[in-house]
C-alpha cells in the first residue's frame, strides 16, 4: 500500500465518522479533572443550557448543580432543566448541570468508616472501604468548583444533589460546611447510616448553632416502599423521620420534605428532582401577559426572589426579547418602549 | 501551498473535530425521512437504549415510543426510560423513544379546520392553518414507522405520546385507528377543540362499536391551573372532564386519568410521561430477591404480563446476566443452574 492510499483511507474514515458524528444529538461534554485529594482522576459530565452559545446575545453566567451519581442521573436531570426553564413559563432559570460520576461510591459518599453484613448474605460484608466523605467533598469544593468556574460561565448560586448514600452526603456537607452550596437535595437519604451517625451530628449542631442557617434550602424526598414492605431498609425510614421530625421543630431553614407515595428507594430522584428545583426556584416563574399591563412588577418580582434566594438574580437578555417580541406582536406599545429601556440597563450595548 | 500541506491540514482538522466529537455525550442520533404524504422533510430524534449495541448479548428488540414534540420533550423523557429500566429492579423494559420534531405544529395535530380569536389581543387570528392530522397519521404509520423498522430493531410494540394539541391528536388516532398503537398518553389534551369535535367523536364511537377497544391502553394527564385561575383555557379543563366522564362509564379500556395538582399546563408532561410508563408497564417489575427462592415464578410473571399487555414479553438477555450474577455471588446454586437453562432456552448460542 503506498502513502497516497493511506493517506486517502485515513481522510475517508475520517470524513464518514465526522458525517455520522454530526448528526448524533449531543446533552453534555465529559471533563477529566485530576483530583490532587483523590489522587485519582475525576470523569464529569457537562450540560450546558440552551442559550449557552447563542451569540445574539451578551454572554451569560448559569447558576450551577453539582449531581451525584452523574451515570445513573444525568441524562434526565439535564433534560428537565431544560424542559422547565423553557421561556415564557420558566420555572427555573437555565442552569448547568455538573455531573459527577463514581468511582468508589461508598468511600466518596459516606461520612464515617462503618461495616454491615449483606441481608441477603450474612456472609458477606458490605461497606468496607467507607467514611471518605470529608475528602470528597473537599474535591468538590477545591478542585471541582474551580475548574467549573474557570472553564465556564458560573454565576455564584450552587445546588448539590444527592440520593441514597449520596442524599446522605448532602445533608452531612450542609451540617459541616453550610457555605459551600445555597441549596441541598436528599433524596431517601441513607440516614440509618453507621448507628444515625448523621442524626447525632443534627443535634450537635443545632446545640452548638441554636438554629440551621436561614439562607439555605434544603430539601428531602422520601420513598414508601421499604415502610410498606418492612423490609430489610426500613431502618431507613425511621432514620428519616427522625431528622424530619428535628428541622421541622428547629424551622430556621428553607426546608420541604415530600413522602412520595407508590416510589421505590430507585425510582424516587425522578420525581424528587423536580420537586426540589419548583421548591428552590419558587417565585422565579412571571407572567407574561401581567407584564403587559404591569412591567414594572418584573423588576419588583425579581428583587423579591433575589432577597428570598439571598443572591442576586435578574431577567436573561433572553427572556426579556421574548417578552419583547411578545410585546411588539400584540401591539403593547408601551409595555415594549418599557422593556427595550430595561434591557438596555441591563445588558448595555458595548459600543 | 501544495497538495500535501492541504492534506494534511485537513488530516489535523479532522483529528481535532473527531477528538472533540468523542468527548460529547451523546443521546440520540438524528434522522431525516422524506414524506411523500406530507411532501416534506421530517425530522426525527432517535434514542437507543443502552444496551442496543452491547455486543456480549444477542441482538435484542424494543418497543418504541413515538413522542410527539420531539424538541421539547426529547431529552428528559430519553433519560426517564433509560433511569426506569435499569436492571435489576426496572420497571419498564428498555425503549427505542423516536422523538418527532414539527414544521406546522397546528396543521399537522389537530383533526378540523378551526379557528380562534387570540385571547390576549382579539384582532389577531390563530389556528387558521389547521386540519392536518390524518394525513400526519398516514404519515406516521405509513412512512414513519416502517423507516424505523428498517432501520432499527423495533419489537412490535408502540406507543404514541403527546401533549396539549398532542394529547387530542393521539386521542383521535385513538378514536380512528385504535389498531396503530398499543397505547396512548394524552398529557394535558385540547379535547376543547373546535367545539369539543373529539368528544363528539368519542360518543360516536361508543355508539357504533359500543364499547372501547379492551386490549389498548389510554393514559390522560390534566393540569390544575387553568381550573383555579379561570383563565382564558378554562374551556381545556371542562372538555377532559367530559371526555374522562364518557371513558370511565364505559370501562373496557385500560385507562387512568391522573389530576396535577401544582402543575401547569406548560409543565404537567414530565410528571405524566412518568406516570403514563408506569401505568402502561404496570407488572413488569420482578423482585430478584424472591426469584432466589421462587425461580419459576420469573416465567409465570413475564406470562401474565404478556397476557396483561396483548403482546408478548420475556426477560431479556442482559436482565438474565445480571440474575445469574446474583445468584452466583449469592451462592444460590439451584437458582443459578435454573437461569442457566432458562437462557439458553430463550437465547440458544448460534453453533
Amino acid at each position: 500500500m503506498n502513502n497516497w492510499f493511506k493517506i486517502l483511507s485515513l481522510l475517508a474514515f475520517s470524513f464518514f465518522t465526522l458525517g455520522k458524528a454530526q448528526k448524533k444529538l449531543t446533552i453534555g461534554e465529559k471533563q477529566t479533572v485530576f483530583s490532587k485529594v483523590l489522587n485519582e482522576n475525576r470523569e464529569v459530565w457537562v450540560h450546558l443550557p440552551k442559550t449557552y452559545d447563542d451569540t445574539t446575545i451578551n454572554p451569560a453566567k448559569y447558576p450551577v448543580i453539582y449531581l451525584l451519581d452523574g451515570e445513573n442521573n444525568f441524562e434526565y436531570y439535564a433534560g428537565l432543566t431544560d424542559f422547565i426553564a423553557r421561556t415564557p413559563y420558566a420555572d427555573i432559570p437555565e442552569c448547568i448541570v455538573v455531573g459527577i460520576k463514581n468511582t468508589e461510591r461508598t468511600r466518596d459518599l459516606t461520612p464515617t468508616k462503618s461495616q454491615k453484613k449483606s441481608p441477603v448474605n450474612p456472609a458477606v460484608t458490605l461497606f468496607a472501604d467507607s467514611g471518605g466523605s470529608e475528602n470528597f467533598v473537599k474535591f468538590i469544593q477545591e478542585e471541582l468548583k474551580p475548574f467549573i468556574s474557570k472553564n465556564y460561565r458560573a454565576q455564584e448560586y450552587s445546588i448539590l444533589v444527592g440520593h441514597s448514600f449520596g442524599g446522605l452526603f448532602a445533608i452531612n456537607v450542609l451540617l459541616a460546611h453550610p457555605e459551600y452550596f445555597n441549596a441541598y437535595v436528599a433524596n431517601d437519604p441513607s440516614l440509618w447510616w453507621d448507628n444515625e451517625v448523621t442524626i447525632s451530628r443534627t443535634k450537635d449542631y443545632l446545640e452548638k448553632n441554636k438554629k440551621f442557617p436561614a439562607a439555605k434550602f434544603l430539601y428531602v424526598s422520601q420513598a414508601d416502599n421499604e415502610e410498606k414492605q418492612k423490609n430489610w431498609n426500613s431502618d431507613m425510614t425511621q432514620a428519616i423521620e427522625k431528622f424530619k421530625g428535628i428541622v421541622e421543630k428547629n424551622g430556621t431553614l428553607n426546608y420541604k420534605h415530600s413522602f412520595f407515595e407508590g416510589e421505590t428507594h430507585g425510582t424516587v430522584s425522578y420525581p424528587g428532582n423536580y420537586e426540589a428545583l419548583k421548591f428552590i426556584f419558587k417565585g422565579f416563574r412571571t407572567d407574561i401577559k401581567q407584564l403587559a399591563k404591569n412591567p414594572g412588577s418584573l423588576e419588583t418580582e425579581y428583587k423579591t426572589f433575589s432577597g428570598k434566594m439571598n443572591s442576586e438574580f435578574n431577567p436573561s437578555e433572553s427572556y426579556l426579547n421574548v417578552i419583547l417580541k411578545f410585546m411588539k406582536s400584540n401591539d403593547f406599545k408601551e409595555s415594549e418602549t418599557y422593556f427595550i429601556n430595561l434591557k438596555n440597563k441591563l445588558y448595555p450595548k458595548v459600543k
